[in-house]
């Protein structure tokens, strides 16, 4: 039996899948993708970065959802249902004066993503939207990457501060289960005030099986992308997820509804998912920059080379 | 950790993808993949059935991987290196004048399929293939299906026969991994005098990890397929467990060269893996054949009709 603890889901797949085609995605389908997850009982949406535009070059080409704006929310949802709104925001890259109180506001959820050496810095941006009415996260990128040492002085800092929900995020997709679950473990033995949540990518096919692995352990917020779009393998595919989660309050259907009308489509012009590149950069727990840059060039499925490139010593020492 | 257990990886790109394409493979493409499995250390690669073609329909259209012939074996593997020649028989298509004995054959390991009602049949073709010198191994399919006073009948005769692995396998795609530690566990326990093996379908995305929580139970025998190709949603990946299994004795080079000169195009060609009409199957825990016959005709990517026809009661009833 897996465990009672209420699970959320929180669907990235205008925010993370935006990684793949520049967030050009029609109102259309970011209103047809909401109502799907709300009938289909996903607790929250993620619609995409709450960054400023004036702190990022070549902002100009992104669609709208990388630049969350609450009149513009306003119009392409004038029916909120159950599922809350939530946003991404990165250090650095968020104008204080753009985020209004949580009361007028579209957002319910504001999440900070970081690497382990901008936890102080997150952790003030996630006070503040805190002190707005925000329900707010930390998601720590590439854990993989990360001496244990550095992670048990950010966990003190954590567990004084006033986020809600703590993120264990496997961004390169190179965790086994074992490695997963050791994490896991580690920020519940040190984070016994807070929730967690999981955000999984797919190199090694292994993003809902760690998923389902983390609900076992008791992890509440489970963040995941309808057909797995997301940067380069992707994510847990959210009607993987909605279809086993035990219990009675989520349904596929509605999300086949919207992968039959949008992301088949899409899937013919984009691409993500399990591609050999991004399983090479997953085993070798690296970020998959490398891989995106090869599958947009004319050396596109020539794999042998590209995994020769990534493991002769010259090219390793020099990383 | 894992277990220090010796694994053995049963390659099947042959045999189950051949499912897929009639066996339509060329030599070119069986000796190279024979050459790289030897090359990344798989232990033993299934090359085909060892059916008789007398005892079925349709046989001509097939390629010759369906009912592997020792002469031809002969030609198309002059030099066999370390890797082991494995085929499958199912019950009542195999001829007993077709199976020399193993001293005179390119065979090393007959697996038997059957389903549960054949257990008894099974264990006879296996005590024959034993003593003309095999290896065998008894695979008991749509366990998913299987109702346990049945299994535990099926597991005396098992016990007592001279069978070498007993394999676990979920020829749905069915099973969550808590469901596949639940029927390892019982195997486990119910045939402490046999090696055990497992083989997996990845409709869910969890073979790969469904097959990595069988390592760590001490399941010795794993089945793969090159590039996931096999049946409908396919195979746990040879190329994903090869680079994630303990220890130095596999590479997964070898396997990237056989994805890159082979595979690649022939997916261009054929189809195979996490499609969505596979995926309900696995979901309803059902055999993929509607979806197989679906896929094949002009109603393909109608996801939400499969899924209603499937689910609604009349259907069921008639199941």
């Amino acid at each position: 039996m897996m465990t009672a603890k209420p699970s959320k889901i929180v669907d990235c797949t205008v925010r993370d899948g935006g990684l793949v085609n520049n967030w050009d995605f029609s109102i259309e389908f970011v209103q047809d993708l909401y109502r799907s997850l709300d009938e289909a009982g996903v607790e929250y949406m993620e619609i995409g970065y709450k960054n400023s535009p004036k702190l990022l070059k070549g902002a100009d080409a992104a669609g709208p959802w990388r630049f969350l704006n609450d009149d513009f929310l306003r119009k392409v949802i004038p029916n909120k249902g159950r599922t809350k709104l939530s946003a991404l925001v990165d250090i650095g890259r968020v104008d204080e004066s753009d985020v209004l109180p949580r009361t007028e506001s579209m957002l319910d959820l504001i999440r900070v993503a970081c690497y382990i050496q901008d936890v102080d810095k997150a952790l003030e941006l996630v006070s503040l939207f805190h002190e707005r009415g925000y329900e707010t996260t930390l998601n720590i990128m590439a854990l993989s990457n990360v001496m244990e040492n550095q992670l048990i002085e950010a966990f003190d800092a954590i567990r004084e501060s006033v986020v809600d929900v703590v993120y264990v995020v496997d961004s390169y997709g190179s965790l086994k289960p074992s490695d997963f679950a050791y994490l896991i473990d580690k920020f519940k033995q040190h984070l016994p005030n807070k929730k967690l949540g999981v955000h999984t990518h797919n190199n090694q096919q292994l993003a809902f099986a760690n998923t389902l692995l983390a609900v076992d352990k008791g992890v509440e917020y489970l963040d995941t992308s309808v057909y797995g779009m997301g940067r380069a393998a992707g994510n847990c595919n959210t009607e993987l997820l909605v279809a086993h989660l035990p219990g009675t309050k989520y349904s596929v259907r509605p999300v086949l509804e919207m992968i039959e009308k949008h992301m088949l489509p899409l899937r013919q012009k984009e691409e993500w998912g399990y591609i050999m590149e991004y399983m090479v950069t997953g085993l070798l727990d690296e970020h998959p920059r490398s891989a995106m840059a090869q599958r947009g060039s004319d050396k596109q499925d020539r794999i042998v080379d590209f995994y020769d490139q990534l493991t002769t010593p010259e090219v390793l020492h020099g990383k």
